[in-house]
């Protein structure tokens, strides 16, 4: 049977699916219009429907109904996907050196600092290492968008930020890779030399490899109408995601990747805004899922409160002096290390991702995950207005310098 | 869990939607350079890549796993929202007497046939119901296509096809849910009386009061930008799609009614242009679908290809019949009539939504489906080429009783 073999099952995925959707609208509505980033309205809305509140959205067992989950999970990859469009791999390379520097100091202090504040916490080792994932990515798409909204886009502290971030991800998904491994086989060196090997290769082959069969295909692409190439894409990357996910990545490493390989070689507006179509109706369905899945009742204790604010302040702190430390060392100025420190604490989707893969691997507790997710949140909450501030009083006083009143 | 309570479970997912997203791909390409319908295409690559033939496509007992249902299930939802979208109902008024004429020939006739062919062979009065049933629609895409690539779309006979085709559709899903009300609980009058009167209520309060709200809302929808006005669209038709399935309606009645109410008011290229990239992606995995669900080795036998053979030419001869005696009754030149009666003869996706349904009541025998499924095919197969013969000579005919050269 095609269409479904009860009409129950379809009422109930036409009925969740109205509820998630029609929540992340009235959030999305809300949050624009307090300037508040849209994903986080979205968990919000995710929080308020699920068990811990309403209960409008069924997730028995933690998990929204199989049909929700899958339309959730292609959300997450036409998400990693279009951020991988949206990388700018060229314009990165001019500021590289610089933006891997902040990259890297943004990334070893707070895995270290999750990694070693849960292990003192007596917490499982993969839990260790997960929480320390988590607060290795930083979020691209929200630190973007406040730089752009303040029209600050093309300053260099901006250029630093999107690089640093940018290679903050990719870093992420590699650290992703090997504790998802160890979360799955346990700390076995073959196994995990094979994963990293195999990354490699694949990381390797596709970006080398990638681009340049794009860049040949690219005289027959122009010819193909839109909604083809669209099509296409897709098929690229649904075929990458599947591919990273059968030898032991996370499908979002291959859908991220089939996204870079596209936007290096094929500028198309067209293709950005159809994948962003698809994603407005599959994105919201994984971020309303998130928060849906966040029992509130497990961080409503006073242990739960105490390590909210811990994780939360560590990933602040650390992602902070990490990434303000590093650009210090690469030379950039002191005002513009502080922003360029701030502008890297949102952790955004990624972090939400990253615990999202957590919960799945069996081997993480659901008090862990809302605490993951928080954090996530409060970071992205916290980074914009106070980067709007920073970078106004820079100029205030770059302009009080310069003797001259713009 | 949110991401996937097991990895191998989202790997199948991503590896049979590229499968299904490929296949219909490479389908639409062979079919385009044929100048064959694409919906044709992609059903023939479900056919090839199902357990007929190939067995890439996993659908055990019958049926796709259940992520990929509920994707082929919104894919046929959007689908008739599109239909609904499309469906000009100011200029069908126009033609509106002659066109609701030959509406019921072109109902009345195929319905009979077809009921009468399989009460005749001995088949349960459902089965008999749904072949009646599945000949009733007349699609409106293929046709539209045809006329549109020949430069005929703005002809009268053409809307007169057009305005038929949109109301047998209509009449079309309202033989549906009497036959689906019947399948569920028998010949019940009370049932019936209720599922009629409740049709009559939803379809009524929608089109008379739907409209007016839209208007209402207009000028504060002009405000708001397409990709939200998307979104709420989409809003709509999940809500009415889940309302329709509740009250008993099928859910694609309410998905063509969100369409058709949107369609009064709204006139946005935008609109129709967003659903289509939802579509392009949800569709093709109904249609794969549907091919896949084939059982061919059921069709092969004698009995199989005889049922075939009558319920093909039976669609084709009582269709054009009906539909081309009718126009002629209500005055419409004999020429015209003939091109007006091959013009409805293309079933198209209607038939087939109507014959997953029946398979879907579970009273409704594989080797039917398959056999309807055919008659979709061939009669959407049959048509154009048929149709661009005819006008082509009533052109040359009518040029040289005019001795004008054109």
């Amino acid at each position: 049977m095609v269409v479904a073999e009860s009409s129950s099952v379809s009422q109930d995925v036409l009925l969740q699916l109205f509820v998630i959707l029609a929540g992340a609208q009235l959030a999305a509505l809300l949050f624009r219009r307090l300037r508040q980033p849209v994903v986080v309205g979205e968990i919000l809305a995710g929080v308020l429907l699920g068990p811990s509140v309403l209960g409008w959205v069924d997730t028995s067992g933690g998990e929204l109904s199989q049909p929700l989950v899958a339309l959730a999970e292609l959300g997450v990859i036409v998400l990693m996907f279009l951020v991988g469009l949206e990388t700018p791999v060229k314009s990165i390379a001019r500021v590289g050196g610089r933006a891997f520097t902040v990259a890297v100091g943004g990334v070893i202090l707070p895995f270290v600092c999750g990694w070693l504040a849960m292990v003192l916490l007596d917490h499982s080792s993969v839990e260790a290492l997960f929480v320390g994932t988590a607060m290795v990515a930083t979020s691209v798409g929200v630190t973007a968008r406040v730089l752009g909204e303040l029209g600050m886009i093309d300053r260099e502290f901006s250029r630093i930020i999107l690089g640093a971030a940018v290679i903050d991800d990719v870093l992420g998904l590699l650290v992703l890779t090997v504790v998802k491994g160890i979360a799955e086989s346990g700390v076995n060196f073959g196994e995990l030399g094979l994963t990293l090997g195999l990354t490699a290769v694949f990381v390797g082959v596709l970006l080398t490899l990638g681009p340049r069969a794009v860049r040949r295909a690219k005289p027959r692409l122009q010819a193909v109408e839109p909604s083809r190439l669209f099509l296409l894409s897709l098929l690229l990357l649904l075929g990458l995601a599947a591919a990273a996910s059968y030898i032991g990545l996370a499908a979002i490493v291959g859908a991220f990747l089939a996204g870079v390989i596209i936007a290096e070689e094929v500028d198309d507006f067209d293709l950005v805004h159809q994948t962003e179509v698809l994603g407005s109706f599959l994105t919201p369905v994984f971020f309303v899922g998130v928060g849906a899945a966040v029992d509130l009742g497990s961080l409503g204790t006073a242990q739960g409160v105490l390590l909210v604010v811990l994780i939360v302040g560590l990933a602040i702190a650390s992602k902070f002096a990490g990434a303000g430390a590093a650009s210090r060392l690469a030379g950039v100025t002191p005002t513009d290390s502080v922003i360029i420190g701030v502008g890297m604490v949102p952790r955004g989707e990624v972090g939400i991702v990253v615990a999202s893969i957590a919960l799945a691997s069996g081997e993480f507790s659901e008090t862990l995950f809302g605490v993951v997710v928080t954090m996530s949140v409060v970071t992205t909450l916290v980074a914009p207005p106070l980067l709007s501030v920073l970078i106004a009083r820079a100029d205030r006083r770059r302009a009080g310098s310069l003797d001259s009143g713009e």
